[in-house]
């Protein structure tokens, strides 16, 4: 049934299906697994697709298992997929310290110039380019219609990807990104272990930077949610930076803060009804 | 704030609060942890409450972050209560071989006679009894107003408990139930061996043998929901023996046959939105 991708679960759900597929990634030099909802409506035409990246310490399960977002997609005919976080496996090198916010779990959504890391975490090519291309020619999803959207590092993910490409995709979501990597030990760390010291190399893959360059002249829908009770914002994810940035560029951006939400998947699924309606106005 | 529980953990959930508790149980001898969803009308009064009881291998949160069903109550405003699903601790008895079936995470709701599991396995009477109790008395949750359902050994929990207390709850749904532990492998393992070899005792934790004592004067409403493509059916199950016993005692009963859907929590998800409804017309 399927040339390049093996098919490893499924389960029925919300009258499609939720299925999970091993491939071999040829950009990230190891076997990937992820993650696709496919609604009732891929049975007759090909659909349009949400792009979901997921955050530290996170697999393609997480979201798919937590978030409650196939309903939705369900409702709307609109296909979900979930990559990993990051290269896999026994040759992919990891945090010397086994630490959850860098290696296996947190590939940042970059293309690591520096040894170890740039033999497989090439994250940023992966979504980009690679499982578009194969997720595209193995299933009945079009890349044509595509939404980008993620949830903290998957956040930062989402809209370095979209602002660099704006091109791939017709809208952009974050709950809880790291709005300014550069500017945060999450993403000092990441970005100074898989780039360099080299902050100008560091500025592609950071929103508030890439606004900062000049104005966009092809601005996506963009909209953000933050929990004001998220312990991580203050220190890491820095949302008024993005804000500020967005101001700055003249790039309209619906950034709300939700009181007493905290960074869990309680969270995200309290909004990802309102998300998929987001991008589905775009979409269909 | 609480007396005999402790709160353990909150998130901001659809406006309202997934909380999670410990406390001391008398009944099963050893500390517990127990969940709710308090929808945001519990600020203002006690709410009517769901009573969530899980299947084998769970605890109290696979039902909290697999099923999607706090949206739902936050809709209706009823609480959902999901119990862990035995005993726990060090000094609580496990399978001797570690089985999945039995023991820690199996306690089938069943009152246990026989040595050693008598000491804590006690889950009939933690359900019925000193569960609503406790937290009646601690939160906003009316259990005058309270209705039962469950999954797979939950689901078997949920309808015999309601089966012989039809005065506790208006309403029992279940999904992928346990219809006849008399008369399949779980069922046999765990009601023999935490109640004897007298089947007599059995029938008392078996909805097919309750249905069969004779026709129940107070008839409660039940909805049940069994995916057809359900690896348990037809060995463990055994939907088709409730759907007689039920005709045979003149209880009306709905149970669905839902095509193509299995055991997982993807099934659940697809169809806890129209339990909880269900559950609401016969709360509110």
């Amino acid at each position: 049934m399927y040339t390049n991708i093996k098919q490893i679960d499924s389960h029925k759900c919300f009258d499609g299906e939720q299925l999970r597929f091993e491939h071999a990634s040829s950009t990230l030099n190891c076997t990937m697994n992820f993650s696709v909802f496919l609604p009732a409506q891929a049975k007759n035409s090909s659909v349009p697709v949400l792009l979901w990246l997921s955050g530290l310490t996170c697999t393609d399960e997480n979201f798919v298992t937590k978030a409650g977002a196939q309903q939705y997609a369900a409702d709307y005919g609109v296909a979900i997929v979930t990559p990993d976080t990051s290269p896999r496996g026994e040759g992919v090198p990891d945090d010397d310290n086994g630490a959850y916010d860098f290696g296996l779990g947190a590939g940042f959504y970059v293309n690591a110039t520096q040894k170890p890391w740039s033999e497989h975490y090439k994250m940023y090519d992966y979504i980009v380019s690679e499982l578009p291309s194969v997720v595209g020619s193995e299933l009945p999803i079009d890349f044509n219609r595509c939404a980008i959207l993620g949830h903290s590092m998957g956040g930062h993910g989402a809209l370095t990807i979209a602002l660099k490409n704006p091109g791939m995709f017709r809208s952009v979501s974050a709950f809880s990104p790291i709005c300014a990597p550069s500017q945060c030990a999450w993403g000092e760390k990441a970005l100074g272990l898989y780039l360099g010291a080299d902050k100008e190399a560091w500025a592609e893959y950071d929103a508030v930077e890439l606004l900062g360059k000049g104005k966009p002249k092809e601005k996506l829908p963009v909209l953000v949610d933050q929990g004001d009770a998220d312990n991580f914002l203050a220190d890491q994810l820095k949302t008024q930076l993005l804000i500020n940035a967005a101001a700055n560029a003249d790039y309209p951006m619906s950034v709300r803060m939700q009181a007493g939400y905290d960074h869990s998947y309680f969270f995200v699924a309290s909004f990802i009804g309102e998300h998929i309606k987001f991008h589905a106005k775009h979409l269909l």
